[in-house]
């Protein structure tokens, strides 16, 4: 099983969009799902479901049903996350997500997160009851080699750092922009 | 530095609120804020500020401030952010958080998710402008060990996983509960 550093992981991590054609290992899946389930939540309340999705016409459709999420038709797999009753579900969905994105990455895969779908005909393909929200889904799969070389654009440290109080520069840090 | 494998930081991280006597080191506070600048957005936007709180009485006056958020008092260092116009606020914002989060622990540093405060008293303290939104302040600061030693409680994974379609099993995983 591969491994990475944590900040190592957090530095390299990017979006993919176009994935190899081979399956993810069930290993590298059990780390994607147990890095889901150890996540901190709001009171510890766990209020996630986690919908594996490797069915090759189940993925089709879900690409065409997701406008920014076209990717998903070319993925080996998704993971559909359904938040249950949650009190904070975007932050403790986003947290969870988060840490299945790492985890992945670590085991050398990527995916994108996918923000928007038609809401009545997935939540019917993927049987969530009405009462429960998608979050997210999250394809999956070994990237191109062409996406990892891709540099990552962000902000300079200085533009979104503050000392003690907002507009106040933090002395000390300089970051690659 | 301190290092740590990926999948192992996202195991072993606990909800820190106790916290030893000892500055943030200058290294490990650059890392959490590289790793928040680092993260995804939507659309990559990237539309946070991180204020870096070290003030002792400003700590204290934000932990009384923080119903759910006492320990912030008795931090070294807090670090809040703040969301300027996102489209996804509290999921980019958390996935931020969520790489903050795992950077400290990398570097040994804990923390613990504040999720409500005086929202006037606050923003003024910390100088933030009406128009942005503070999603979090979390504390960061070398555990205790009796917090570290703690067991983590969660669901087994056959209570959150399902296979193509909600309530169908996923076969072939099990995890310790």
């Amino acid at each position: 099983m591969a491994s990475m550093e944590t900040f190592e992981c957090i530095r390299k991590r990017r979006a993919v969009r176009e994935f190899r054609d081979s399956h993810v290992p069930q290993q590298a899946l059990m780390r994607i799902l147990e890095a889901g389930r150890l996540s901190p939540s709001s009171k510890n309340t766990q209020p996630w479901h986690f919908i594996v999705i490797r069915d090759r016409e189940t993925l089709k459709t879900l690409g065409g049903l997701s406008p920014t999420g076209r990717h998903i038709s070319g993925a080996p797999l998704a993971v559909a996350i359904v938040m249950d009753h949650a009190k904070l579900p975007e932050i403790d969905g986003a947290r969870a997500a988060q840490n299945m994105v790492l985890a992945a990455w670590e085991a050398g895969l990527g995916t994108c997160w996918i923000a928007n779908w038609d809401e009545v005909r997935v939540k019917k393909l993927l049987g969530v009851p009405k009462d429960l929200d998608l979050l997210t889904i999250l394809p999956f799969g070994f990237p191109t080699v062409l996406t990892v070389r891709r540099k990552k654009m962000r902000k300079p440290l200085g533009d979104i750092t503050h000392a003690e109080m907002f507009r106040r520069p933090l002395q000390g840090f300089a970051s690659d922009a």
